[in-house]
């Protein structure tokens, strides 16, 4: 993706001993994190070609007879990060045996359009300007191209589709989409909500994030032709990587020195969103301070020092490191899937991005 | 849909004699439709089943766990109109013979999603408070879950492509989801830009509108498995057909009454969209007349009083006649597509319903 990233982006490892948070926690999270992204780094040469293949695939579908369309197109996917999504559904086919043709890239690209309409639109729904340390396209460009090109991603995933002609990939792929966008109502429903539950934000996530972690795993293993066993091993490993991915998330927002995080440090805060990390507070609070929740929060009024406030208080209630272990749970349900796979390269890759994912500095 | 509409939703058919303006070729139009309304009633019967069945696939996957989703998709739709894409797909398919199977009113349904996605997103882009007498989902709920279950809508699109199982199908489709957003974008780009030509116009019209339309009508013969010949034929028929279609609605946001068109009059001149009433007023003007325009459209300041002006400009150009008068060459064009099928009461349906909708009311 080189020259499409936009020149503030933040680069993808960062220099240890930067991060916003002290405690012998972090420290060894620090070491798990540069252990994880170095065994990765080894493991790169494994899946890079494919992940050639799949920014060939991205460069092409992003054309457009009309100028801006291409622009923003090519824009908010510099913008969109790792690949984190395409790089599981190459590593699920991989894993499951697929060789011969390029059916995981092709649908890895794919995946990657729905992710990256899915961003553009929560950007115009969110009002957010800042988005991996770049402008967002509705800060540059105003929310209706916006909201076009946005349609005009997903339209693009569906011709990928089409390209692909496996009405089972089809349909796993269109569930997915119906289903985030479902999540991404019942969150702004819920928003401002402090009586939601942990479920409520379980199923939240699971919907809005996970679903397409889900859904990347499975159709890798579904090109690969792998029995029912394996696609379900593969979905649940995608299912629960992708709730300990958002719950990390949400303990960022939280959490992370904004450069390093690259996106606007506290906009859950905000918004109103109640996230994890706010429950749990909210659930230790005192009166005092569920006060200031239900001000804040629930009825959205909101002053300055407030963020800092919030910030203290999710911090010195342990809520953080109470939801960075939940995401941890997770995670191991999701390593644990994975077990049922012969040990491989490929295995230790898709272990070791799990690791780094979950493991992002705090 | 009945128990769906929205209260202040327009009855489909007006009373004869209502219309703002009393010229003579309107005095003829006023005729061609009543006898196109006439004929499209006694021709009812040969769909009204097929559409009994689009209707409940729709009821059925509107449906979400999340009832905000089901609740503002139910309300778009029941918004919708007069379901005009779904019945192109049905008569098409039923015009090549389709006879046994629901594949055609699956796919109707799943068209009628997807130009009810693009309606939901059109009037978050064009900030729309009015469309048919009922205020537009984005007006009562926000922007924010009208991008949503838009994207929601076209999710639940590919689903019913989904379970058809055809790449064929998926590919027309998603080709024309495609092209529809890079022709909204398109005319957001010329939007205030008065020196597009009437092929500019057309191009963007061909894109946004008449792409649906195109690909309603060759899905219909797609399942009923016509040859190349046939698809083409259809194909021109629904293009001619959306092309018609678009100018006589850019027309009538010059001239029909609000509470006829059941839309905010207007609307096109407040966003500056330079349609083709205005293209040809525009190069008929004055100099003072050019003036004003550059003023209201290219600079977008208008003013008290500014409408009114706009209105009796393109009225007294004779662009409204010109514009219709194209309309009505792409009907004829329509029209002549279809000789190449037998006469039969369903080829008099697909006339019937064509001549309706390009003499509506102005």
């Amino acid at each position: 993706m080189g020259a499409r990233q936009p020149k503030n982006k933040q680069p993808e490892t960062e220099k240890p001993g930067k991060h916003a948070s002290g405690t012998r926690a972090a420290g060894k999270q620090d070491t798990h994190r540069q252990d994880a992204g170095a065994l990765l780094n080894t493991l790169k040469p494994l899946y890079a070609m494919e992940m050639q293949g799949v920014d060939g695939v991205i460069r092409e579908m992003t054309r457009s007879n009309v100028p801006l369309v291409s622009e923003m197109a090519q824009y908010i996917i510099a913008c969109g990060g790792k690949r984190l999504r395409p790089i599981l559904t190459v590593l699920a086919a991989k894993l499951c045996g697929y060789e011969d043709g390029d059916r995981h890239i092709q649908l890895a690209a794919s995946i990657e359009f729905i992710h990256t309409a899915t961003l553009l639109h929560d950007d115009v729904v969110d009002e957010s300007k800042l988005r991996r340390g770049a402008e967002t396209a509705n800060a540059v460009w105003g929310n209706a191209p916006s909201v076009l090109v946005g349609d005009f991603l997903l339209s693009r995933a569906f011709q990928l589709m089409a390209r692909d002609r496996s009405p089972r990939v089809l349909r796993v792929l269109s569930n997915a989409a119906a289903t985030i966008t479902q999540g991404e109502v019942d969150q702004l429903v819920k928003k401002n909500d402090l009586s939601i539950t942990h479920e409520d934000y379980i199923t939240i996530v699971a919907a809005k994030t996970a679903a397409l972690f889900t859904a990347a795993c499975e159709v890798g293993a579904i090109v690969a032709g792998k029995s029912a066993k394996e696609q379900r091993a593969l979905r649940d490993y995608g299912q629960h990587f992708g709730i300990a991915f958002q719950i990390i998330d949400d303990v960022l927002d939280y959490s992370a020195v904004q450069e390093q995080l690259g996106k606007a440090i506290g906009d859950d805060f905000r918004e109103g969103k109640v996230t994890l990390p706010v429950l749990l507070a909210y659930q230790k609070a005192s009166t005092a301070e569920r006060a200031f929740w239900e001000r804040t929060l629930g009825a959205l009024r909101q002053q300055d020092g407030d963020l800092t406030r919030a910030i203290s208080y999710v911090r010195e209630s342990g809520a953080m490191e109470e939801a960075a272990m939940t995401a941890r749970a997770y995670a191991a349900k999701a390593h644990k899937r994975l077990q049922m796979f012969p040990a491989s390269d490929i295995r230790k890759a898709l272990e070791a991005i799990l690791d780094f994912a979950v493991t992002r500095p705090y």
